[in-house]
């Protein structure tokens, strides 16, 4: 694939798919990845923590790290974009310029006794659901019960609003699930008006709800001394939010951006960074937090060119397309294409937007997505912002369903063009046109020194409204200087003077003139959210052996797996102490994240330990490794072993996590081996 | 030196000092740190920014990146630290815990007329100075003007406090002088006292100000659906500030930690990320920010036992100390001592203490700090905190005078305590005493069936009694059983039973117990502030060549510089275009940060504008490329330069990068050569 050759690493593993012979166990994977910590809510010692905020623990930071990392190898170094760091506190005019203080808003409606709040798309969402799966029961159609659901009941948190067994009319269920495939469409007062049509009330009071009001997504704070002189308003005094997005500090930094790059588009700004959205009631574990890392490009193309490249490098790419025509017929299924293919049959926009989508393909299949369960999903017309001219979301599928995880969207001229009228900065290229034209001109010579004396003072005035004259106009005096060798010149000032050839000298020439053409650039954004990416790659790379299911193994990639190798002895022997020492050393000094386990467990304990943080390779060293100098090589996912010598180990350890080998080359080098210590 | 064994990449470049024939410039830096967009004030279009907020750009953002990288390496890498990555948003009940929301302040004041406000300390210091160095002007004593000043000078601002030319008495200046010397050690209450006793005023007004009031430093928000809805208290409303620092997320997740850590101590946690604090007036660019980001070590150790197991690599470091006996007799003397002779002398409170200083010591040298600006002040005993054991800053010289950049403190039991204290939660270490001690113990047998037909329901009861009694208490029973057959049990529930010997047998039996010691560990906390660092280091780098002071470079080592290496061709011919996206390609694979230059400007241009930033190497290829297949080397603060042909040049590069390779190496590997494209 043509593709191959755009990445700076070449991938050699597989994707990972869950191999298990278990059935997925939500209850386990979020058991383990606690016990481990992966991640844990916020402040949990303080008791239930906070919703929506979670610490990342040892390997969850590493997971996290690695994502990044290959991001920015994947991306930032690949294509040469320039990094950005900008603040987190946005001030607040930026904000409303950008739209984010009028808009960036969800609806929420509140019980009108006891001042309970929900979401008003989600309250209507959870009631019909619950009435329709009533009636499914009433009817005696079993269904399926979401992870989510069943995570719930096995921890006896019963979330999800309870469904009574009552059957409604068809009309009324065709009704609700017309409403339910456009629940992202309405309006908050359409909201409203369907909670009264419907009877809709907070399900644990039978309360009703009040009419929905808009609640701002974003946190406020204020800059300067406040505290005990809040609001007695100093110039000090600046409100502010935290930004939910990193975007805006690109736009913001736009005309540096362009001056570091000599004026010239096509370029990319990147950054990764903390983002906050003050979500009305965050659910979903990492999925729907208030606080979270982000990693966006602003790509700035010419809008009449966007054209891009490299896009031959991955026009082969395939993805799983939903587009938006196959939605708004009500159906969602994915026509797999290549890249290539949609953006000649503008199913995708253009090039640049297409190039990014195929990229951000192998990204994610290259961290361990799997891309059986990745699709590309088109906004339909009413979803999309009013100047975006194309969007698709990667969505990947998890116990929660489809999840948007990256946003790929052409968002045209708009933010540089609402930041450049309100600060009256011009956020502009200026482009000299290549081919140079010949223009026809006249040109007036002046014979300067006969014309100060006759002229005097007026002189200059004279000379400037000649050289101001439009061509046609000069065109005259020049025809009559020419024939009657005296014309007129009327000037500003009212009065007209009488000039002869001999003081101006008027004749046709030709100049080349190199045209410049300014335009606002248009932006194509990727936009990734992280943790989002990270909790559904753990669900794809989580499975459990197939002669126990309390053997779990998370089938990380090497190049994202928090640590890349497990160093362990066969004994405590004093000898082994040292060597496992020396070989932890040499990994360290490779850049191999390694560890060493020396506590008494057995070894096959290590292994499974290690297994479940998704550690790719284990190293094992015993008595034969002093007297022979040799060691034994675990390949995570098929347990295999291998031997050799300890340094060509290393070395080949070292080969495998930079994906320059794979198992096979492995196998290659190194002799298999069927020992006794693996005691597994 | 036993310290470089200990650092995985060893460090081939002399640390840069400055080498320019021309005075340090502070306004040529800032001018060329802004032109070439290190940093920028953050919304900079919106008017003058906002003070104490700043955006990193491309050159900026990519130091930044690899100063991290390069501590990462050296602290959590080379020591298995357990990396995290913890919310910003921190709930208030954490702070109160900590002490922030109480003690986090700075003292402010007051115009009472026009209400500009000033940080109390600030205003005295300010006011006090101006008037010393009007003295002095009286006096005739000229005094060199700080850098800043001239720089605000140069600038047409003229911020400092205007000095009027007025003799004082001698013993007022006495007075001055002793009260500036410790302006840090002042109450609120007691710079109000200074305020009226030497009626200092608003300098720009004349007015006077009020008395001083505490200022939390901490930004404060609330979770949850607030906006229309404020001050209705929900229970979703939670009250949080951003984090003034990183440490309160490591303490929070300390007992998750230890058992990753398997339950033993010592082990470190480390986080690097943004945290913010209200500064009431921030000046000095980056040196004093609201918003920032820190690199933050939590090393917890036995309270018993603060050696530590790598002491030896690095008790050779020599560190240039301030010892607090050394301040409190008014002098500021530097000390040249080996870590390992201030530990042994107490001059550092312990082995663990003395590691981190030695390792701090050899990052901020790694990364180019000029170790003649960098000297380690103890605090005194005053400016500690209270619980603190020792405490030592790591101050960096530059134009604003010794700054700190990194705290090493010895925190004691402090924070895991309060938190432990606040929460119920046992944030401590249960360590099983290696020696078992033998415990002489009374055994009880009951004949079951027989006690339960005698006793019936109150059988337990009784059972439960004589399990529970003490040694003493029971040898009573025991003895009596042996001599008369029967005795008698007093149960909880008031009554007396009897007991016979053949229902219970009481026999001394002797049992191996493992001891186990709890306490709660130690913290010694090495907090880094990165922004501080990279100013600091920038400033250190940054020089002019002699013959024209124009012609800045930055001697960034090449592990932190932004770019590694300039790729530049010397004409736009074709050939060469496709040969040096071809070299271009190579070095990315390798993971080398090249930049390619194809615009029109000379090559001497090239080389200069890559000399601002701090881009070490440069290869230029030419028509001899295509010919014979040769490219040229150079280096930035010699300007010397090899040849060789162009896959030996590459692999030079990434090793010279790497550091496995210095100037010398690379020129025993290729030839020397003194071309003529080089038109510098």
């Amino acid at each position: 694939m043509a593709a191959a050759a755009s990445n700076s690493t070449p991938s050699t593993f597989t994707v990972p798919v869950n191999k298990t012979a278990h059935e997925f166990d939500k209850v386990q994977l979020d058991a383990t990845l606690s016990r481990r910590f992966f991640f844990a809510p916020a402040f949990e010692i303080y008791g239930a923590g906070v919703a929506g905020l979670y610490d990342y623990g040892p390997p969850g930071s590493a997971l996290q790290a690695n994502i990044l990392d290959a991001w920015r190898k994947h991306y930032i170094i690949e294509e040469d974009m320039l990094e950005l760091d900008t603040t987190i506190m946005t001030l607040d005019e930026v904000l409303k310029t950008s739209g984010h203080v009028d808009k960036f808003a969800d609806w929420m409606v509140k019980d009108v006794q006891n001042g309970h709040i929900f979401r008003a798309d989600h309250l209507v969402e959870a009631v019909l659901e619950a009435r329709l799966k009533g009636d499914k029961e009433a009817r005696g159609v079993a269904e399926q019960p979401k992870a989510e659901e069943e995570a719930d009941k096995k921890k006896k948190k019963k979330k999800a609003v309870k469904s009574d067994a009552i059957k409604l009319d068809d009309e009324v269920v065709a009704e609700y699930e017309n409403i339910l495939a456009q629940i992202d469409n309405y309006t908050g007062p359409q909201l409203g008006e369907l909670a009264r049509k419907y009877n809709i009330r907070n399900p644990e009071t039978g309360n009703e709800v009040t009419e929905p009001v808009e609640f701002n997504l974003m946190f406020s704070s204020t800059i300067g001394p406040t505290g005990t002189l809040k609001g007695q308003g100093y110039s000090y005094l600046l409100s502010q939010y935290l930004r939910p997005e990193t975007a805006q500090g690109h736009f913001v930094n736009f005309a540096r951006l362009l001056e570091f790059n000599n004026g010239r588009v096509p370029f990319a700004s990147a950054q990764i960074g903390r983002s906050f959205r003050n979500e009305i009631a965050p659910r979903q574990g990492l999925l729907r937090v208030r606080e979270f890392t982000m990693a966006e490009i602003e790509h700035y193309v010419d809008p009449l060119d966007k054209r891009h490249a490299r896009f031959a490098e991955v026009k082969d790419v395939t993805l799983s397309l939903l587009p938006k025509e196959v939605q708004e017929s009500g159906k969602t299924d994915l026509v797999q294409m290549t890249v290539g293919d949609a953006v000649s049959k503008k199913i995708v926009d253009n090039e640049t937007l297409g190039y990014f989508l195929a990229r951000t393909q192998l990204f994610l299949t290259k961290i361990g997505i799997n891309p059986t369960r990745l699709r590309c999903r088109q906004h339909m017309g009413n979803e999309m912002a009013h100047y975006a001219s194309d969007c698709w979301d990667f969505e990947i599928q998890s116990s929660y369903g489809w999840i948007e995880c990256v946003g790929c969207a052409d968002r045209s001229a708009y933010d540089l063009t609402v930041h450049s009228n309100k600060t009256k900065q011009p956020l502009r290229v200026q482009e000299r046109l290549e081919t140079p034209r010949s223009v026809e001109k006249l040109d007036c010579q002046f014979d300067a020194k006969a014309f100060g004396m006759k002229f005097k003072k007026d002189a200059t005035t004279i000379k400037e409204t000649l050289l101001g004259l439009e061509k046609d106009q000069l065109q005259i005096i020049m025809d009559e200087l020419e024939s009657k060798g005296t014309s007129e010149v009327k000037c500003a000032d009212g009065k007209t003077y009488e000039i002869t050839a001999d003081l101006v000298k008027i004749q046709p020439i030709t100049v080349t003139e190199y045209a410049v053409r300014e335009f606002t650039p248009n932006v194509i954004e990727p936009s990734f959210g992280i943790g989002r990416i990270l909790y559904s790659l753990l669900e794809h790379s989580f499975w459990a052996r197939e002669q126990d299911k309390n053997r779990i193994v998370l089938s990380l990639p090497a190049a994202v797996a928090p640590i890349k190798c497990l160093i362990v002895t066969i004994s405590q022997n004093p000898d082994l102490r040292t060597l496992i020492q020396d070989i932890s050393r040499k990994m360290r000094r490779l850049g191999v994240a390694s560890r060493v386990d020396d506590s008494s467990v057995s070894i096959g304990k290590k292994y499974a330990r290690n297994d479940e943080l998704g550690t790719p390779f284990g190293c094992t060293i015993d008595f034969a490794s002093l007297q022979k100098g040799t060691m034994t090589l675990r390949e995570r996912d098929s347990t295999a072993q291998l031997i050799g010598p300890i340094d060509t180990v290393i070395s080949v350890v070292d080969e495998l996590v930079k994906g320059t080998l794979d198992w096979e080359g492995a196998s290659a080098q190194l002799e298999s081996y069927s020992g006794v210590q693996d005691v597994e």
